[in-house]
């Protein structure tokens, strides 16, 4: 298990663990202006990013990807405009760090004060998607961390040309050296090595697919936030509006179905399966989305496939959708908290009693009654843009904003206390 | 790396995971009129407690351990009744799980809030100290969450005697089975295993000695809570109150020095040294510490040996004090954040800028301003009863009480609403 020595990775984090020190006690002031700096070197550097770009792209191309990848590979002009606005919008967010949280004077006369400061040093293990650099470097800097990008191969000249420009634009103006690491090595053992520096990481955050997120796990004695894998359901209750349900399915099924936040299994009361069903079936394969159901869904709905045991623990992130009959709320939970994800849920009801039991019983990190899953998101939930969405219990859960990667520490003065 | 298949651990942690779904929707008055039954219980049962307890100390007797560790181990009338009491001061605190945390309308009409819930299921493996299996498990029932303790072999009869009286004590009377486990297997693969089992367990905290963290860092899959290793410092300016600061440095290190919160090194600005030292190195001298200094020092310091790089490093956890003279608050600073393990930090200063600088840029849990580093402790912050004290960042850090046994879900309210 041991990692090989790769002075690269170590000396990266190395300089990351110094730069936090110093970011820890830079003034809001100075890091909006670094964000915004290095906003506009995004815009006016552009050139030189879609240069390295067309690299990664046309080495995918040779490689036979797929559209889609590709697709999510691609700058341009408006992409890379994107980006920079992301950063401009992370500078327009209040800091997190130095927030007190809570405090009082102990019997004993000592005053003591939780106060926000940040995590330190950040790792993130991603895949593709060049914009998941720029956005994790300007939530990091936010919230006074460093950051140590480890991005996959496809995307990697991309991916340092982004870096180069940030740490262009913001080492001379004042960002410490280190505080915007990336690693350039894109092998396995690599990340593995990564995985091994708890004595300069703080934490991991892997994000990407489920064998990535579970080797993470397996590997890393650097403590790990789990992202993104999404299973999400949508439950319709016997007393749910019909009309209110349909709209929320299409919407969550359809918006947006390559996103976590998208559902994957829509549940069905007994009572209203008959009527709700067909209607909401013809409009769903108008929008081209393919169905897969039990056997009694599958007698409503023309056309729907035979869901497997694999189809309900699937996130399919494309125009599928798995629809399943049940008696009642309680199926409905017992079948969530069997193959959910924990991400987000909802439940259609026009029933107290079965929302407040969804809202209770389901394990996630997102509960909605009457709403679509879709809203789970930073932006959405007034924390601002996000570093991820997290479906573990500790630390954080749900969307991670900049307040998400902090953590805090306890000041107490005193005038001589000592313990009787 | 793969644990070997042991059907305890596993039947165990999925009983566990039942009972953690009850358990999270327990109110209040449930949970405390167990604790109180389970307090009750240790009392009447101290009989068969003892006995086990007997056993647990001939073996360790046997097999040659020293005065220290059986100390540890034995249990009496007294600790008995301590323990009955530490559970009756956990049901005396508040409930930390259904608080909203915070919460808000958006734009859109949704009402989003977030609400405290339990982790779930909470592995524990420790080491000796029989009473941590009935802290840790009137803790975890009062945050709602089901327990999975894995004590030392030294301590297996007590251990389970312990938790047959709280199961007999609590399961009739409305405690889930499974909210108390305890692994009966001793040897390294079962907790090898329990380390793998993430899909029942949503943290691990190791309670025990620096290698004992170590392993569970490297091997978990489940999410690792650190507690617990101290090698803390105390700081004196050069605009200490010397009285003051003599009295706490004796306090931290002689009150009660087997404890994670003891100071272990003393660190003492150059200007103050010679007037400080010779009357504090008699003082501590005549309380039969050892003092183990820097060569400055140890001219002010007659009898002391000289510190090695390893003492500086080394959590003595007993009477030994590592002394060494510097050259003001920052050097003291780059000291502890080398060697410290980000427990508690300690400035006896009258120096408001050094006073701010030590308190922004030491990293630890809990820094301190003319006090003692004793004061760690949950119940001295008012936290109640503790689970240990976190020294990382992640979750929680410093003193985890019921509260920082909790997670939160995010609960939204709607009418229908879709994401446009």
């Amino acid at each position: 298990m041991a990692a090989q020595a790769n002075n690269e990775v170590l000396q990266k984090a190395q300089r990351a663990r110094q730069a936090a020190a110093r970011l820890a006690l830079m003034s809001r002031a100075e890091k909006d202006r670094l964000l915004l700096l290095m906003a506009d070197a995004l815009e006016s550097g552009a050139g030189a990013i879609l240069q390295a770009n067309a690299r990664d792209v046309k080495q995918a191309e040779e490689r036979g990807l797929s559209r889609a990848p590709i697709d999510r590979l691609l700058l341009d002009e408006k992409r890379i405009r994107e980006m920079a606005e992301g950063l401009r919008a992370i500078a327009a967010l209040p800091d997190p760090v130095g927030e007190v949280i809570e405090g009082r004077r102990l019997p004993n006369g000592l005053e003591i004060t939780k106060v926000r400061v940040p995590l330190g040093v950040v790792g993130i293990i991603y895949e593709s998607r060049p914009n998941v650099t720029v956005d994790a470097a300007g939530l990091c800097l936010k919230s006074g961390n460093a950051v140590v990008l480890r991005g996959g191969s496809e995307a990697i000249h991309s991916n340092l040309a982004l870096v180069k420009v940030l740490n262009h634009a913001g080492i001379p103006a004042g960002l410490p050296e280190g505080a915007i690491e990336i690693i350039e090595t894109t092998d396995r053992e690599a990340a593995a090595q990564l995985m091994q520096l708890d004595e300069y990481l703080d934490v991991l955050m892997p994000r990407g697919g489920g064998d990535l997120i579970r080797r993470v796990k397996r590997e890393s004695t650097v403590p790990v936030i789990e992202t993104g894998e999404g299973n999400c359901h949508i439950y319709v209750d016997a007393s749910a509006r019909l009309d209110q349900a349909e709209e929320i399915v299409v919407n969550a099924k359809c918006q947006r179905p390559g996103v976590c936040n998208a559902a994957e299994t829509l549940l069905v009361h007994r009572q209203v399966a008959a009527e709700f069903l067909p209607r909401l079936g013809s409009r769903l394969t108008e929008l081209g989305v393919e169905l897969r159901a039990c056997e009694q869904a599958r007698g409503l709905l023309p056309g729907a496939h035979s869901a497997t045991e694999e189809d309900w623990a699937t996130e399919f992130l494309a125009l599928i959708l798995a629809v399943r009959v049940v008696a009642g709320v309680e199926e409905a939970i017992a079948h969530i908290n069997r193959y959910g994800t924990r991400h987000s849920e909802a439940i259609i009801t026009e029933d107290l009693e079965n929302a407040r039991r969804f809202v209770r019983e389901v394990e996630a990190a997102v509960v909605y009654v009457n709403a679509s899953t879709r809203f789970t998101d930073g932006g959405q939930f007034g924390l601002g843009a996000e570093m991820g969405i997290s479906t573990q219990k500790l630390h954080a859960r749900g969307p991670m904003g900049v307040r998400e990667m902090t953590s805090y520490k306890w000041v107490v003065m005193g005038e001589g206390q000592v313990r009787p």
